[in-house]
């Protein structure tokens, strides 16, 4: 045991049906960290098999002042499951069905453990479809999605996972178990409480099902992978979609590093002589989506791009979002470490945001590859760090300092999809105003007043 | 002076520049009602020119335990602006400047005063998009909109109010100004709060600037509108269009009681015949609208409809709108009062709506009017009463709590756009669990201990 909990998690045991509380220490050391490089050792796990036992724990939580930290499936990036004080961590992995998808009201009722790609696929066998898509969609779950309010390429068209919660069953700090919303399209009974808790990150509440909003499925899709000498023509060409009255499904941005390491792993030839890279992604009905790419194209070929390539159908677009899922490894093929920051510029910031972490690199003599969702203004800024160098750890935290500082000063964002949690937690104050600080712990302790819930992150 | 705070309110006067607290009974009653029936006269209003006003106005009613009502331009449909416990009414008029409008970040900054239609106009010259469209956007304001999260017939395809809210300047109970989010598109910098105000009717803070989404100006719309024999035929073809793929723009409908006195006020031969009508709008493209068009009624035929006709672009559009707009009037020529109710159904319990709907209109002897917002299941059903006849407002009363019964037993909610106010306030406790309810308090005594803001509401 890392802390002082062990004879009331041991009363707890007997609490909860067997097997969902575990005190062993392989299973809590499996549940000690994320993607991010914190971990901690809980105290004990719960994997609860129903709500009630998530209500029980939270209880019990109170009654004994021991913290408990919500998790989903542990694929975030700032350390936000992270239990950070010991106690317990309720995962939600066993909470994992998908309870209905109703073709007739465009809704799909899931609990918290469900893997964000089952879903999307079962509701595209269906028809429908539920637009969120982080990049670890295959791994993350829809409880952690609403945790960290995650984002993804189609975001700039379809909006964030918060945009499509229509309710949640949410079980508060003490126990108490509380519907909010429902599962109409539109809702204005009250307060938007149940979008409170998405991108809470644990800190207020632990969802335990949600009503997802589903569309129609749009019938198809294709897309442009365009590359450019600079990354102020791709800047400039991705202006010029906006303003050609485009809102694409997608609108990806890759720099110079990034495509010369992917272009290293791959052996792609599109790569080449490309200096920055957009895909442009356009979906709706087959006619439209084919004229428009038309229009687009004609568009683009205005900013003289190095290369251009069509994408058509699903399975034309995949060539091109495999290679986009390519630049991670490639980044990792560097034998460096890849600290993936989630800045958020305003939109006619793209290219200073550029400009500004190639001065970075020059100034801090690190290697910076930049690649992410333009559309939005959302960059992945990922620093290339060896760990075993501590010059170079002082510089990344420097240049980090940097970054941040002037993101902010453009009216920008230090996170769009990964959250605070405990790896942005230093920067908070700068990100937050004290007026801002003071009203989030206001809430927090209306919420949670004896601070039981995922306890020492960003408030 | 209606109730007891006369003496504070001179010195307030001394406070606060000149001109911006009127105690003549004149500026009173003009600032006691909105436009539903309830009104209680104001001990004083405010007319702030500034932030700084609203601020001072908030400490001085803290220390003198004096109620503040927020107003907007007062086209409330549930009476959530009227000062029901006296006090001062602060009324958002003055602030009213669009601070910037950006075409490189698509964003817009705008003072509460805006009024919704000025904004959109602003933008849509500049090739921007602003999309939340209520009925009144001629007259409401931006402030109104934020605080009852205003929908729209385009919120089908673009969302409502809250989504187009990127960050808010907010003045708290006891007059903290905070700004709470900002203006990139993406943003998970803690919790999402300044959505939280977004829809609180005035009962958490008051909103001062808010900066809002756009988007690029789709550069076409077309429509269809299309008459049917019977509602049920409409509901299906309804269904039709979704499971087309299609995620119309708008997709409005009425009833036939509602297009009998729309003949008859507007001479319309369209409306001949029919007994349900649909308009169904697609924007975007040139070529891509009008091929979508053309296999939107392909499929639109298949559900035998009475009439069909076609609406190119936005003059062509406008013909069938500027009808729809004549319904309300339509309702009122009948010489009956409109108790404008906002129910929202699961989509596919829609024709169960209008079955439900008819039976209501037997059962108590009443006319009931439907149209609005299909596809989002957010239909306007006005109950036609006579407010002389005490057994006509008798019998509307218990078909409103049948209404209301049934459209909770479905899963729906008792409102999607207007709010609770005063008007739905009898229904509170049923459309909101006991659990759901404490929260709100939880939250409410959170950010307003004293119950300064907006008291006799909902909560």
């Amino acid at each position: 045991m890392t802390s002082g909990y062990p004879q009331r998690l041991r009363r707890w045991q007997r609490l909860v049906p067997r097997g969902e509380l575990l005190l062993d220490e392989t299973v809590r050391a499996a549940h000690a960290g994320d993607r991010w490089f914190a971990s901690h050792l809980p105290d004990a796990v719960a994997l609860p098999r129903s709500v009630r036992t998530v209500s029980k724990l939270l209880r019990l939580a109170r009654e004994d002042g021991v913290p408990v930290t919500a998790r989903g499936a542990g694929h975030g990036y700032v350390g936000g499951c992270v239990p950070i004080q010991g106690g317990v961590v309720i995962s939600l992995a066993r909470l994992n069905r998908i309870k209905e998808i109703s073709r007739g009201d465009f809704v799909a009722v899931v609990e918290p453990g469900v893997i964000t790609k089952n879903l999307q696929e079962r509701c595209e066998r269906l028809g429908l479809y539920y637009p969120p898509d982080p990049a670890s969609r295959a791994d993350c779950s829809i409880g952690g999605n609403l945790a960290t309010n995650a984002g993804g390429p189609r975001c700039l068209k379809y909006g964030v996972t918060r945009d499509y919660v229509l309710g949640v069953e949410v079980v508060l700090a003490g126990g108490t178990v509380v519907r909010l919303g429902g599962r109409t399209h539109k809702n204005k009974t009250g307060f938007d409480l149940a979008r409170l808790f998405v991108g809470s990150e644990g800190l207020l509440g632990i969802v335990t099902e949600a009503t997802l909003k589903l569309l129609p499925l749009p019938p198809y899709r294709a897309c442009l992978a365009v590359g450019f000498e600079s990354m102020r023509d791709a800047a400039r060409a991705l202006a010029g979609v906006f303003s050609g009255g485009f809102l694409p499904s997608a609108l990806e941005i890759a720099d110079g590093f990034t495509l010369a390491a992917a272009e290293r792993r791959t052996g792609s030839r599109l790569l080449a002589g490309c200096r920055a890279f957009l895909i442009v992604e356009l979906d709706g009905h087959v006619r439209s989506v084919r004229s428009e790419l038309r229009e687009l194209e004609t568009l683009l070929r205005r900013f003289r791009p190095v290369t251009l390539r069509r994408g058509l159908g699903a399975a034309g677009c995949e060539k091109f979002w495999a290679l986009r899922r390519e630049f991670s490894y490639a980044l990792r093929d560097t034998g460096l470490t890849k600290l993936n920051e989630d800045v958020v510029v305003p939109r006619g910031r793209l290219e200073d945001l550029f400009r500004f972490t190639s001065g970075l690199q020059r100034r801090h003599q690190l290697l910076i590859a930049c690649f992410g969702h333009a559309g939005d203004g959302n960059i992945h800024v990922n620093l290339m760090v060896d760990r075993s160098n501590a010059e170079m750890m002082r510089n990344s935290r420097r240049a980090l300092d940097e970054l941040f500082e002037q993101v902010l000063a453009w009216g920008g964002v230090i996170t769009g999809e990964h959250g605070i949690g405990l790896a942005k937690r230093r920067w908070w104050p700068q990100a937050m105003s004290p007026a801002g600080r003071r009203l989030h712990r206001v809430v927090k302790s209306a919420l949670d007043p004896l601070g039981i819930l995922n306890p020492g992150k960003f408030i």
